[in-house]
């Protein structure tokens, strides 16, 4: 039995459900019809989007994942359920998470670089006090560390926090408030903003980059020879010259920050679906993607070095957001690592199947077939 | 009367609709339960956001427009608003756009720097032949001119077609195809993928914020000292200094491409609300807000270089998506010029009353009332 | 008979002025005792590097050229002597270069985004007049084009010029302000300042990157097995493994526009030795390195954007600048594109032998053996 | 008496001399006519630059510093010792530097992901084996930290050093052979090269403008309003425009790394006099300016957060450098800091005059004066 095998949304749901142990009964249907609990002033209605399923993925601890996408471009979940057939038959999806801790970067405005420099070591001589200051505003949050930058008379601090399975800008802009009301309090410097940018968020930078922010993912998979040939239809070395060609020169040409070939694509689908916030597909559009031959297998693999999730909080809380993050086999019991490793996954599979695609020529007719309306 | 006087999404859709003219029945309730003219494979439902409305913004040529705005970050709708307020109070917003085309940029496999010189020539010599096999793949494309970048065996073209009232990704790739073949019948040069990163889609990259691709927008509106004081409780000056410190050194300091406070947000609620493909919020968070302060009014202005609409196509034929459109005014018979501009008075409506908020202090306290759950 | 025969830099130059029909006396001993044809105000004498010489390094239309390198950094000039002789013992380098033009980018103050886009017309629409207007500043100078960014209220204009034999930044500065008082003349736009970093000069920039800048160059060489081994101890899948990750993976890593491994140096060497303008080693240290594995050949190629250089002009009219050039072949009666060309085969000289040698981690050594005081 | 005073080279020499207690006869006349002490292979003579000397200028802890520099752009030298004048009317410049070390960035292969994060773990935790291991190569040498970035199969590690008086560059090299060798003993991993890109050296990337490499540089100002009105000609409101659309947004519109007017300028005449590394100007081009108005003075400061400099090793031990460094007060037995603020300073005086010199439109006429031949 396979999804392929469903003709309507409802017997694939009935499916799913069975597969997985989760509810997908809200996502039938959808209306906000009362102000409550939605976090969106002047309600109107509901904003929607089509959500398919594709998967499931295999990784390497065993889980098989199915990966809620909400979208409206015609073969995207086709072409990323293909990558996870792929993986999945060459033997699972290989992904980690490192937790880089969510950012918010007050400016304060200085007389003289000289206080400048002293706003600097104050801050890194109170470390201690900023931890406290921060523990009082949320149970959820614990302070961890500060990157300052002078420039003119302007002193830029990127704080650093643990929030815990939040996402958490709403919380660090919180505690900032706190933090910036201390240093006001102890110091000669003034804040010019709560968030002078230095953060950054829903901005590309090659500071998040370079640094990290949120999440940092890997996921790496081997697709045996076999697999090339008969899911994807290619050669390693045809995959390899592709991604060569465009993911890193094509990158370097455009002066760009994202090598790779769509993450944004998969990580909107799965963000809308799960209730992340959209604007932060502009962070993990950022990011590289790797192929390497080894003999006649492909080693491809992924880095996404800032992907800002949470388990709860923001959309999460709403009920097809809430369902489609059951099916992915994640509530707000877990921390975000699991789930950004899981959506590593999901990019690694939209990866691999698009270069593959590209490398037999075979894009545009895919789009013909799946992209114009069906009678 | 005001959005502001009605306690639920039935009675402001009823105001709406009267205000406007348009219907927005389909807004609230939703359900995909047939694949049906559906661009999502393997459908399982719907995945949603709740839809809020801010305006009316007052543009220079007479016109009011609602945005409807698909989002679950708390403030956001209610921050817009208030620009739009701001900006309309003050005499209305000037927005003007500039077509630069939609691209597909294919790559291609050369022997030599001679070769790839060659093929560069060639491409500029055939122009006229280039223009006819784009045309007969679609009566909505015409091809317009091509970028080229030699580099080691590879030759990067940048073909840019006008997609009339298309986003038309789709479009462009299909006729690329046919000018890849019509170049490799007619020179020695391989394709090596149809879509090289030299176009560059989905990923923020200089090349788009410096040449522009699709619609570039400018934005632009004088605020009075008045109205600074009374809808947002700032002055021009104190606007000015948050806005240099965060928009412009914080972006530096941070190796950012978005000298702006929150581009992303606008445009991403926008985007879902309207059907637009939301991966392109990547390119839309690239761009720059100025400010200026003229006696003590302050003059605001956004660019968006890199702005991927359409008012056919995609999502807009969603039913959802289509009315989320209506209610602005704007429907498949308009070019999405027009569509591109309403865009960026949004954009200039939420830069301004971010940048206000932050320039008093109060970001925090408006995030912490209308950010958590209502009782 | 080679370089490596000879004791001393005075049998050096006799045995290179036998060769290649130069005069080297003047490198023999400098003095400025007089400020007569000196462009340096306030003369307090002579800064000093010592001039080594690399090469010859054999082109594909049969010309050889040694290379007059001014260095203190030990290893350099016998890396890139290794290059050469590896390139030219596998046939030699093909080198090509494209001229874009000399730029001045004055920044105009606008009162509205109406002004700003009737300026870009007025540009567009009255080339003839400018092209009369820069003329008739030089008779060296053509006026070529324009291109118009409109951010806030201010036009930047990129105008680009042929400045024939002349690197031209003097040339240009001094057409565009008489363009600047044309356009003050005929709009009702006010010039800011005549140099607004649209240009853009002496700052690394992607916009340089992208569009070229002064000559961009190419040069590539395809080197044999054999050489490999023999002349670098090393194999064409090393080098390639070494160059993918350092010059590829490595420069993404760090936010970088140098995708090589260091342009810098030769370029830093050879514009100072014929009096180029050392600030402009900026521009040249952007650029990229490409590796290719063909059979077991190595294929490697440079492609180097930005590349500011004259025959005339600047300092190539000081003594020891004009004997280094004439070592190289050059003079003032040569267009400076074969110039660019020679100095791209240096480039890739010095590229190829620096990755060999990481390659095969003989770095550290080499430096050790030549960059420390010899007895 | 002023430097203007003197009619020839060695009157000027003869004047500073008495000013300064150095000695200049090493720049009367200059010749390399052996191999000895020399670190430039194949040694054919003498590459030379005019030196002129700008200044002085006073700094708020009471020196003067005159700056030699080499150059043959005319204006350049008066350019500068206008900004000197103008600074040191005004009070006199402050200049701050911290040292972020040096650093040296080896790649190496791993197997998978795992592998990495355990090669990232065991650096971190072998801090003391690491610094031994560093010490035993040098003297001079103390190791300090490292940051790592996994990228598919590669891991780049950043190696900081702290290398005394010197730029350091060798020997970070030869330390981290040491390193190297060291980690593939008790580690799976193996070093592809131990240059990586990661460092990142000569080639100019945003890793560098965002955590400082070498010596960070901070030198402010505040330009009196007679001060502005007698030697620069202008007023604050004017420079303060200028450097906003030239700096700011002319540098945005260009995609560029350098928020400033011509950095690379003063340093490349400092480092050619000096003895630095000219490759290294790559580095030094980028950073920012910043204007303010405050009053109606001008409070005007630079920030260079990569500066490569050293007061020994390299060309610093070449008679004219030497010299030429004596002549700011600068020798061997200085730490590098020092030398970095004076240039700062020196940066400073730079932009103060050009950026006044655009805001009154008067740079072509200064260049034709100065940059062309005189009788």
């Amino acid at each position: 039995v396979s999804l392929r095998d469903f003709s309507n949304p409802k017997s694939r749901r009935t499916y799913l459900e069975k597969e997985t142990g989760c509810d997908l009964s809200p996502i039938a249907n959808v209306s906000y019809e009362s102000d409550k609990n939605v976090h969106c002033e002047n309600l109107i209605g509901v904003g929607s989007i089509p959500m398919g399923v594709a998967g499931p993925l295999a990784f390497d601890h065993g889980k098989k994942v199915f990966f809620p996408l909400a979208t409206t471009e015609g073969a995207l979940v086709a072409s990323i359920s293909r990558g996870c057939k792929a993986i999945s038959e060459s033997g699972g999806v290989v992904a980690r998470s490192s937790y880089h801790g969510q950012m918010r970067g007050p400016v304060f405005e200085i007389d003289s670089i000289d206080e400048g420099l002293k706003l600097k070591k104050w801050i890194e001589e109170n470390k201690a006090l900023l931890q406290e200051t921060a523990a009082m505003t949320s149970s959820h949050i614990s302070y961890k560390s500060a990157k300052v930058k002078i420039i003119g008379s302007n002193v830029f601090v990127r704080f650093t926090y643990d929030t815990d399975k939040a996402m958490g800008m709403n919380m660090v802009t919180i505690a900032t408030e706190a933090l910036v009301s201390l240093i006001e309090l102890n110091t000669k410097s003034r804040c010019v903003a709560v968030a002078g940018n230095f953060d950054i968020d829903k901005k590309p930078a090659w500071l998040n980059s370079i640094d990290g922010r949120g999440y940092e993912v890997w996921a790496e998979a081997v697709i045996s020879k076999s697999v090339l040939d008969t899911v994807l239809h290619t050669t390693a070395i045809q995959v390899y010259k592709t991604w060569l060609a465009k993911c890193m020169l094509g990158s370097y040409a455009s002066g760009s920050l994202g090598y790779n070939s769509h993450f944004a694509n998969i990580i909107a689908a799965i963000f809308i679906a799960t209730g992340q916030d959209p604007a932060h597909v502009v962070e993990g559009s950022s990011g590289i993607t790797i192929c390497e031959v080894r003999r006649d297998d492909l080693c491809i693999s992924v880095n996404i070095p800032s992907l800002q999730v949470g388990t709860i909080g923001g959309g999460t809380n709403l009920p097809t957001q809430k369902a489609a993050m059951t099916l992915m086999g994640i509530d707000g019991n877990v921390l975000p690592g699991t789930f950004a490793e899981y959506i590593g996954g999901a990019v690694l599979s939209g990866e691999l199947s698009l270069i593959a695609s590209l490398s037999t020529r075979s894009l545009g007719s895919a789009h013909k077939t799946l992209g114009r309306n069906k009678a």
